[in-house]
């Protein structure tokens, strides 16, 4: 399991009128995308975003909640934001991750709009536990990942889906569930 | 699936002391908990708190998002407002379900430090299936559900669990993935 890996990306990803924008970071997300890479045995959660000073802001929070008042007030908290780390761009999280494990992570895009064909959940589940290959997982904040980074992925994962026809989850549930479905136990 | 319900409880529950409090509403548990509930078909997602100032608190963010701005702004979430109820008590809240389905609510407690016997996400799912009592799933914010509605509640589902030891998820991440378990498809 150490071999998976997450970014969040804030650029390139859609406003709600279709276009291509840089989201502004939001501070729960960064808390329970963490909680939930940690819990779900994440190699690295990372937070992309080319704007630097929103950077510096992701920045702050995590050495505050990693060396500040809130690594003593909340040591669980403090574990959970080890494994963030926080880049200007997707290849720079790539190269990062193939720097560590000497291969070219598989990148995997999520979205609930995303054209197929798709990896199934099992599929994902099987290819993280039996291949050597790192994976990382791109999740989409605002309206979800610009086609551009949807269609150049090596995979596209099967969207989530629940027992109606709405499917509108926040990043962060959405997160949460895909973990689950590919490294939670029961 | 419309005989699903769910409680988000703001008291009585623990602090990081286990002290037995009632913690102030996170807009964002609104926003997340009700997007997760309309995608798994819950019938109604209950807020409770004994707090009149915060039960009008939720009362004016949810009328931003069913009839203010909100509606149009994002008619997905004008939707999953509508899931949304807000009660002083879980005891209002089991009357409310009694009322509208003539038949006593099943409650289920959920927590990462629960103890068992555990009712499985298996067995969970196949009741709600089958069976035509209401189901009223628990969450606790703060540190969780206090004991006594632990134990009062009818079953406790087993815990989520991970590939690690850490099992730190938020309660908005922990009620979409219990969700899922339950009622989602693949």
């Amino acid at each position: 399991m150490c071999r998976l890996y997450i970014a969040l990306l804030h650029y390139p990803v859609y406003n709600r009128r279709k276009e291509v924008v840089a989201t502004a970071v939001t501070n729960l997300d960064i808390h329970d995308i963490a909680r939930a890479a940690m819990t779900f045995g994440v190699g690295r959660f990372y937070i992309v975003t080319p704007v630097e000073e929103q950077r510096e802001l992701v920045r702050r929070i995590a050495d505050h909640w990693r060396k500040g008042f809130g690594s003593r007030y909340n040591p669980s908290r403090k574990e959970a934001f080890r494994t963030l780390a926080v880049v200007p761009s997707l290849e720079e999280a790539q190269g990062d991750i193939a720097g560590e494990t000497n291969m070219r992570p598989v990148t995997v895009a999520t979205g609930a709009s995303l054209n197929g064909p798709f990896l199934r959940f099992s599929e994902m589940r099987e290819r993280i536990r039996s291949r050597e290959e790192p994976h990382l997982i791109l999740f989409g904040t605002g309206w979800g990942l610009a086609d551009e980074v949807a269609r150049t992925a090596d995979h596209r994962l099967e969207p989530v889906r629940g027992a109606c026809e709405y499917n509108h989850l926040s990043v962060r549930s959405a997160a949460a569930i895909v973990l689950d479905r590919i490294a939670g136990r029961e």
